[in-house]
């Protein structure tokens, strides 16, 4: 099964709930994963920067097969640059775009 | 492809967040989009009424081709009739049960 | 049809909304629902614990014919049994994990 988690939140709290919730699915032995990607735009964005709060997290978390896919959009509107992101970290058109394409695709979604 | 978002917030820039990030997708030129539905319900509502804070934004993207849906729940629990919504916004029994008649009819979810 | 709710705040007046929502979709004649799902994680956990703020509310849900299920990584963290929830929530093996498995089932997602 495959799961797209959204992460658009700006408070740090709650981005780590985020990424605790999907590294939680990552470890659960219930479900076979094959994929487990978080999209993250606006303020969402910062833990996939490179000295973003929680960046060590999604840094270990790309380290244990998951993937982040960062907005361009909001990469943009931040003045970001790719190598601004956190290495592993995967550029996409829009963060909804990406979503709709998972979804079509058959990934489930979860927005905690 | 289709996707619908879910609009729930009361935050002015979380509404305007949803409102901007919809658009996004529209203009997203990777994926080819048939429909993108914006259903509203709770303090979610705002914008898609007259005078309502971003409620140039929606006749906006009314125009560009977006369709807006308002939950006949919140209306009547806000005092509200169908006259009092931005014109275009088409009113729907309820909010998950709109979102639930997408969803079975093959549109992507996203909830900013 | 078949939809599952995505419970995870800790705002009172958020899980009230939540759950209401919920409600109304029970209620909405113009969808026939055979199953309503709310999986409860993180600090949105309270209201099926008992003695929560909206605990009453859950039980009275549950009598209504919908569903609750509890997140034990969430149980774990906060040091809960399965003794400490409503009568009639189901514990699973985690929120996401379950959330999948509902969606890949077939379930429409609602995170207001």
């Amino acid at each position: 099964m495959r799961t797209t988690f959204h992460l658009t939140s700006g408070d740090e709290d709650h981005q780590k709930t985020v990424l605790t919730i999907a590294e939680n699915l990552s470890k659960d032995e219930t479900v076979e994963m094959d994929d487990i990607a978080v999209v993250a735009q606006a303020e969402g964005i910062d833990p996939l920067t490179q000295g973003g709060t929680h960046s060590d997290t999604v840094a270990s978390l790309l380290d244990a097969g998951l993937s982040f896919k960062a907005c361009s959009n909001t990469l943009d509107t931040m003045d970001l640059a790719e190598g601004d992101l956190v290495e592993g970290v995967e550029k996409v058109s829009s963060g909804a775009g990406e979503l709709t394409r998972l979804q079509e695709d058959g990934y489930a979604y979860v927005r905690p």
